[in-house]
């Protein structure tokens, strides 16, 4: 967010009405979420900026654009405090179509799944994507990519020296989604970060989910502002007691709102000052259907809070969180004309969106044609990654015949996995996933050209009874996830990534059942949103068709490489085990027939 | 303020516990300013920060140290939102004894009037002062200097370059005292400061005396954050409804609180949420009789203010209105360790000041021999300035003999100054002034070795019958300033003070009647701040003696060079008409004898 001379020189001359307002809102009520009060005020916007807020008679000139608000309630944009887009598998510019006409015209991002596959020049593309978006992105710079114990194989390693420039950066707002662990290993890098923090005074933003007590202690020293994680409303209080913000998280799947929220509903509700929202991970059907941040306004609003306060919450809180109350969270002269028409705060429908001081947005759709950028070879280039054979995902051991004991990785819930002790057959070295048994062979092939690594494992909890399916947008490092009932499919799903250039595919027999193309860097798209949840429904659909009966079987499959979340997990360095922070043999014992 | 990663290792293992306390607070009432809630809880502090804060038994070691705080309320360290220390004629290490044993432990500060005396330079001095002081300076950069209309001449002219360096400081934590008239009159130099600050994310704090409706909204166009000067509650509510911070004004000199806080405990109390306190320009004197922030915060309470509302004026919302709440303003594991011990929160008497997790004062006194470090000639040089004769002070004219009509600035207060026309001899092409009517001369030596520059002109209101008094403290440019009833004694006055290296002096018929040295700048000096109550309380009685009835004759003297507010003043380069923002001149007409 910059500011040059001459830009300011005309905002503080339009400031003064000796130049005229480009636009002027009359006749709203004013939603002053800076006093807590709601009284009738009109506005007067210059370029980008607010200028006038009151009487704005002396800002009407002759082509100064008029929207009559009247019966409508004046709200700042929409703020969402933490959420990595990439997960919606929706591009920048198709996540603005998704969640600017509901009213999120600012969101606060590592952007980290970008930087994992095309590094800080890609990270400049997104820049400019955002730049000519109706949404404005706050951007966390990783406290270390890649985020995974031990490390995977990522296009950019975040280290202290990438901070030291990058914290200069005027996008740069703080430092992104610093874990517990990393902290309290005392990790060097991420103590690098966070001293370069210090040192630009910069917010450090957090992830500490169920931090208490002394490792809650222990993790503040090192000087983290915030955390979007908190498993019940015990722990956001204590972590508002010890000074956090507490940004309070609700995501396509997981629903803490509802909980979270009695921290002010029932413990004490001067507690709302520091709390605000954020999503994380939402699919774009979720947002289609539900909407985005006003969802969770009025979920608050639904639990009891005061609509003023929620809206906070929703607004200047975050605002404060993350030190962008200069530029958004309020109606005020010298903020950025983020504004939205919304019918009542306590039902609280946004019918029209302001961003930049344009109208962009009137009832659940942008008002014009937004169009995605063309893609530099950074953010387009295929996968590379050798085309892979059936063999590669054969599981090979010693013992020519008999059976092995293994370890499989049994998914629990999204993002967890835990210990699964099986016996398989082992025919002409190989070891046999069983479908019977529910067991998988899952895969991670590392696609960036930089060291060919491929892991092998076993997994279950997935249903599959035949066929497989594959993702080259897999959090945080975005390499293929392949997972199958046998060998061959998994070579052609992984292949056909391969062959189109990144996306997420579902294969039986051979054949391709469903395919939904990510070509912006592997992991996302430029689709509409509509069309994008029309076809997650059936690419899930048909991973369904396949047996397995998980809420998203896609998304669940994709969160697999996270090494952050005990028990399991697995990178293209192998299988994980995420409390001893080590890769592990998932055999466990070979035994000859007899 | 830095941590360096050995640092935060040490920190970070403290507060999980691994490392005993240095210190632990037993048994005492925990004032939570970040949920408004008091409940009991002990702290453990590391080194100078603390590390928890509730139950802290796992951090007592052998070696900790107990304080025992039964029957007492923990307090966070009190933060003066706006200040110039040098006013107060105390160097830092003196100042500090004076306010840190009432509580304030942290000041936000432009420390320009040290700029103005030693440029940068002399400001990273000043900086180690500071950082062996038990005192926390968060420093602004000041938007611009000198802040005259016309130019005056000072040792350090700051401009964009230098803003494009100090931004980057660590120390640096906004820009300084934005006044309005810069930004309305749209002045290069202050836009250049205000775009940088918006790149760099740096707060601006204004200085908007009496700004209201479209030239309030102007103003904010250039990003203004906060104000420290509002002349009345209204004032007050209009700007915190336009999203501003309010730091609520109580002088030595002006007295603002009673008035401005009826904004909160008449208009609406939702608004106490962005107010807090500052002194600005304190006496001695008053901080050694009344207290400091202490003060502040018993008046708002006396106001109505309710004691958790009052307290948090004075800490956590200037943290957060100055964006520095992650290091001061709360008690709160991974802040500074700057607690106080209260005897109750509606009474607020401070008893016990921890800084820096040190205790450093008990009962108005500090616990340890706090020294002033050496100095460079950097602050001890002497005055660059020529000795001076009585004809310097001598208005000449090409008149030989007859009259002159003389616009002479009469004093109203400490910073306004009226015009009123005089009528005065003019003997032997001199334009003599005159007691009678209470008209003396006012000049003003450039001290810097830069250009000589001496103005001179007329002035009233101070009732001097005989003699002259003279400053080298004389905010903004701290150029020497004399004035007196006749030009002899003003040569003596003036010579005293480069004879001796700054200070302020009262001269009678050639002799010295009092005499405060400043050798630190020729600003300040590292006395006691009982002993410079007792001696400015003595050099005003001497310049009553000369015949000035007004309440501070040396500090409404050494306000005269400022420019900002109208109608008059002097600086090197003459008399200034502040409105037309001119030098003039005093001369109205010269009329020869019929």
């Amino acid at each position: 967010m910059e500011r040059t001379i001459e830009n300011l020189r005309q905002l503080i001359r339009a400031g003064r009405a000796l130049t005229p307002a480009d636009t002027v809102i009359l006749n709203g009520n004013l939603v002053n979420v800076m006093t807590s009060e709601i009284y009738p005020a009109d506005v007067a916007i210059f370029q980008d900026m607010i200028v006038a807020v009151g009487d704005v008679s002396a800002y009407r000139g002759p082509k100064t654009q008029v929207i009559d608000a009247s019966g409508s309630y004046l709200v700042p944009g929409l703020i969402d405090g933490h959420i990595h887009s990439e997960c919606s598998k929706l591009s920048i510019t198709s996540f603005a179509k998704a969640i600017v006409p509901s009213g999120t015209t600012s969101m606060v991002s590592g952007l980290d799944e970008y930087i994992s596959v095309s590094g800080l020049e890609g990270l400049k593309e997104v820049f400019a994507e955002i730049k000519q978006s109706p949404l404005k992105v706050f951007w966390g710079a990783p406290y270390k990519t890649p985020y995974t114990f031990p490390t995977s194989t990522i296009s950019c390693n975040f280290n202290p020296e990438i901070h030291e420039q990058v914290q200069q950066w005027p996008e740069c707002f703080g430092v992104w989604e610093t874990v517990r662990e990393a902290v309290q290993e005392l990790d060097e890098d991420t103590l690098g970060a966070l001293s370069l923090a210090y040192k630009n005074r910069l917010p450090i933003f957090g992830c500490a989910p169920m931090a208490r007590g002394n490792d809650l202690n222990g993790y503040l020293c090192g000087g983290v502002r915030l955390d979007h994680e908190s498993y019940d409303h015990q722990e956001v209080v204590e972590k508002l007691r010890k000074g956090m913000h507490m940004v309070i998280r609700e995501s396509s799947v997981t629903h803490f709102l509802a909980e979270n929220i009695r921290a002010v509903t029932q413990v004490n509700p001067a507690l709302a000052r520091r709390v605000s929202f954020c999503t994380d991970d939402v699919t774009a059907k979720d947002v289609v259907e539900k909407g985005h941040v006003d969802h969770l306004v009025r979920l608050a609003i639904k639990a009891g809070v005061a609509p003023m306060t929620a809206i906070q919450m929703g607004t200047i809180n975050s605002a404060e969180a993350y030190r962008i109350d200069h530029l958004v969270g309020s109606i005020s002269p010298g903020r950025i004309a983020d504004i939205l028409l919304v019918d009542d705060p306590a039902t609280f429908k946004v019918h029209t969106v302001i961003t930049n001081g344009k109208l962009v947005a009137r009832n659940k759709k942008l008002t014009y044609d937004l169009r995605a950028p063309k893609r530099s070879s950074l953010l387009s280039s295929a996968l590379k990654c050798n085309l892979t054979v059936a063999k590669d995902f054969e599981y090979r051991v010693q013992l020519a015949n008999g059976k092995a004991k293994v370890l499989s990785m049994e998914v629990k819930g999204p993002f967890v996995r835990k210990r699964r002790d099986v016996t398989l057959d082992v025919v002409d070295h190989v070891v046999h996933s069983d479908t019977k048994q529910d067991v998988l062979m899952v895969s991670v092939l590392e696609r960036f050209g930089i060291n060919g690594n491929k892991s092998l494992a076993f997994c279950s909890g997935w249903g599959l009874k035949a066929g497989a399916m594959a993702s080259s947008a897999a959090p945080d490092d975005n390499n293929i996830i392949v997972l199958g009932a046998n060998a061959q499919d998994m070579a052609v799903a992984v292949n056909h990534l391969i062959t189109e250039g990144g996306g997420q595919v579902v294969v039986k027999d051979g054949k391709i059942l469903d395919f939904l193309p990510l070509p912006v860097g592997g992991i996302v798209c430029d689709l509409e949103p509509q069309e994008v949840a029309r076809r997650e429904d059936g690419i899930n659909a048909s991973a369904r068709l396949l047996g397995c009966d998980l809420p998203e079987p896609l998304m669940y499959m994709f969160f697999l490489p996270i090494t952050a979340i005990p028990d399991y997990a697995i990178t293209d360095v192998g299988p994980v085990d995420c409390v001893a922070l080590t890769t592990f043999d998932p055999i466990l014992e070979l035994i000859e027939h007899t």
